[in-house]
């Protein structure tokens, strides 16, 4: 398995306007900028740090992921995405290594990147996602 | 604020043997070497991804702040922290915006290195550490 880089960390947030505020105007983060990703029923803003980026979550939707993940455990860390250079691959390496995959095969994510889950039980706790940046 | 890059996410387990063998051998990550903190009160497995790292923590003792941590959310993310230039300065400007540090100078955490934290309820639920690295 080669893991590139952390491509982002996920951080499910309630009030994106008010979670962008804190990030940018009292912590310093430099915002990059918004997106609303209508197949996974959020509104991303993006903060860039390195070769990583910060990506604050907004459910769009009532029953949403997020929206479900907030009322269970609070705002937080939903997810961490690292990048692979090619997660069919890497996919097939995982379920014979024995690992929980959430995705037997990768689905279409965020700016057409390929994406896959791996169950927070085969990662200490931690909602892995790989990801095949397309840019 | 110049956040210069992820330094690493610091994840809470229970077992660290039985963490390091999932990461290495399930998802393949690549474990690049183990450390005790005693003034942290951890040991640490440290796994490198890009320009940053994952490293998976274990409380050397039954009262610390990682056991108690799971006790209350159960394993998983704990911190991150973000590479700075000058500590020092950082906190201050982050003092006079008015994010809620938790430490009013820096203090010397694993490696030598001048660590502070900011707490959650001024990142999205995120528990922050500033690092400035010494290597």
């Amino acid at each position: 398995m080669l893991f590139r880089r952390i491509h982002h960390i996920g951080i499910a947030v309630s009030n994106l306007d008010e979670a962008i505020r804190k990030y940018e105007k009292e912590l310093g983060f430099s915002l990059e900028g918004k997106e609303r990703v209508d197949s996974e029923e959020v509104e991303v803003a993006i903060f860039r740090v390195g070769e990583s980026r910060i990506e604050l979550l907004q459910s769009t939707v009532p029953d949403g992921v997020i929206s479900k993940f907030i009322e269970k455990r609070g705002e937080g860390i939903h997810h961490v995405a690292v990048e692979v250079e090619d997660i069919e691959r890497e996919l097939r390496e995982l379920k014979e290594r024995g690992a929980p995959v959430i995705d037997e095969t990768p689905r279409i994510g965020a700016g057409g990147n390929k994406v896959a889950f791996i169950h927070p039980k085969g990662a200490s706790g931690v909602l892995l996602e790989l990801i095949e940046s397309s840019h």
